[in-house]
């Protein structure tokens, strides 16, 4: 059993919120945080930003210089072990001369997996794991979820009226949530490695599914540089082949997937419906392409597929605070559902107001069988 | 315009907490809390309990006793004028010596109106006016709206699935919402002066449309003892005179107001579509049963006759973190709307998880036609 100090503490929060900074950029490499302390002074400390450039450590290495030697190193994962874009960090570390690091977790990556660890300990550095663990996983779940299942961490957006209408009868529906709604989808959008669609959403609306810097709320502007705008890659669902060329998608900057059975970016076959397979779709999607974190934005067809499918990590609803009436279109249209115990079910991790709007945010439950 | 001291603060906002202890009772009387005051030191306190019993200003000189000569009086509403089930707050108060008298706010009520403070001025007493007055409003929302208007102050509840649906298409809906949700409606409902309904609804589920203590929130049965329990009047809207004797609405003590074209509690003619005119049926609930404050529990046609007639101050909506799919009932049943411009706008009040529900607050915008 370790035991921290309350120097020990403050230097990994300082860690956790260095990392943060990366939210935006770092796809599909995950948050992390350093900070090289001597005698509870900071003498180093940095953060990822992005794929291909230096890890955290370098950062922190490169500040403290000669004042590494006899340091400490706090860091939110750990070191890695392996010759990527980069060389190991482990390796840096040792070579740099701190004498103890202190890591929040395990990397699940199985190209480190303790390696790091092994390496700084071999090395007769002292090493300790586990300091503020679950706030160290809240900087990357979809990295961690890919890496310890294989798949990405999915995300679905909804937006409905207070009685779950999407449009009306005639199919209008502009607009039913404001304008900060429509901000707030821009920085779950910003955070995605991937915004996901159909070419029926994509046509029915002539949708770019960009990040528009310019449309992102005030405070992620404050904390995101329109140069460093990084956008996510759009997978469109196009069994059909209907995207052409005129759409607005391809208008704006940032890789495309196509996924269709064939003739696509992204072949995957059918399921027994004649759909595509979504599981498929999902596991292809992370461990071919490495995205962490799939943004979802359909249509009611596409979400109930994914809610029936259970592979909808975390359900975001804007709920205008307006009454459409039961005649319009509803939120995953019909279920055909007999029994109260056949309904979807879920938990709420968060209700605010946005905008003018409310946004919940829900984490589908198991169906239970009582 | 008027100078307050930090202690005229002080002392009224005690009044105004001291008010607040009426809540479940004091209908179709407004709450109201006096505090006197002698050199920054309370001499007496005392709130309006109950229709019927001493008023706050009452309890206060009583406690007060001598001390009150020379006293400065708070008062959360201007002090009574007239001879009703007790003799005039204002009469007392003279009587009782006090120098100074400090009102949140004046009496709307027109048997009221100001006479209470010209009375006390007429004896020369210091009569300020206006101190707090908003928060003084926010204990008698009700009470002031009928005084004001003639028209009681409506609160309708409404409770769906996260897709606006109250039930499968089989009719199937219990329970969508948790126990604390509807707990939550038992402290609603025991603030009201009436509880509203349709025999439909009555019949449908056997309601009793009862306060029961029992069931009102740990938070409200301590400030609310059972032996003080009051039962808000039933109002059931029979047009056709489907209520029977069985019913447990009849076996729950407390008053029952039927409503119908003849032969009911209180005959109200129909409207242009041959229904009961809503309008006449809440104007003469203020007027001739003295119902400040009704709470609406209903089905969707109901629901959707009040919001269309403009007839509700508030909306309470709890809504289930379930998906229930389009096929079931919707909130209000279908509008045939044509166009955006069409639908019901509301802004939003407050907004809660209540046990694993959500609850919305919500007031009625008015149809813009821009």
């Amino acid at each position: 059993m370790s035991v921290f100090t309350s120097d020990d503490f403050q230097m990994m929060s300082r860690a956790i919120a260095l990392a943060k900074r990366g939210m935006y950029t770092t796809s599909p490499n995950p948050n992390v945080g350093c900070v090289i302390a001597r005698d509870a002074r900071v003498v180093g400390e940095g953060y990822h930003a992005k794929a291909g450039e230096p890890h955290a450590e370098v950062h922190a290495m490169r500040m403290a210089g000669e004042q590494a030697k006899g340091a400490t190193a706090y860091v939110t994962l750990e070191p890695c072990s392996h010759y990527g874009r980069t060389p190991p960090c482990a390796e840096g570390l040792i070579k740099a001369g701190v004498s103890r690091v202190v890591c929040a977790m395990k990397d699940p990556n199985p190209q480190v997996a303790g390696r790091g660890i092994a390496m700084l300990e071999q090395a007769g550095i002292d090493v300790t794991v586990g300091l503020l663990e679950e706030e160290a996983r809240a900087l990357n779940p979809a990295f961690l979820k890919r890496m310890e299942t294989g798949r990405p961490f999915v995300q679905l957006k909804l937006a409905a009226s207070l009685d779950g209408q999407t449009a009306l009868a005639n199919g209008a529906s502009q607009w039913i949530t404001s304008p900060q709604a429509r901000q707030d989808v821009q920085h779950y959008r910003a955070q995605a490695s991937a915004i996901l669609s159909t070419s029926q959403t994509v046509i029915a609306d002539n949708a770019s599914l960009n990040v528009r810097w310019h449309d992102l709320p005030d405070y992620v502007q404050a904390i995101y540089p329109q140069a460093q705008l990084r956008q996510p890659t759009r997978v469109i669902l196009d069994r059909q082949h209907q995207l052409f060329a005129d759409l607005k998608l391809y208008q704006q900057a940032g890789p495309i997937v196509t996924v269709s059975e064939q003739n696509a970016d992204l072949c995957v076959g059918a399921d027994e419906h004649g759909r595509l397979s979504l599981p498929d779709v999902f596991h292809r999607l992370a461990n071919e392409h490495q995205l962490n974190h799939i943004w979802v934005e359909a249509g009611a067809t596409l979400a109930r597929s994914l809610l029936q499918a259970q592979l909808v990590d975390e359900l975001i609803v804007y709920l205008a605070p307006k009454i459409m009436g039961s005649d319009g279109r509803g939120l995953l249209g019909a279920l055909g559902l007999m029994d109260m115990k056949q309904v979807m079910q879920f938990s709420i991790r968060d209700i605010r107001q946005v905008g003018s709007d409310i946004r919940v945010v829900l984490a589908p439950q198991p169906l239970t069988n009582e």
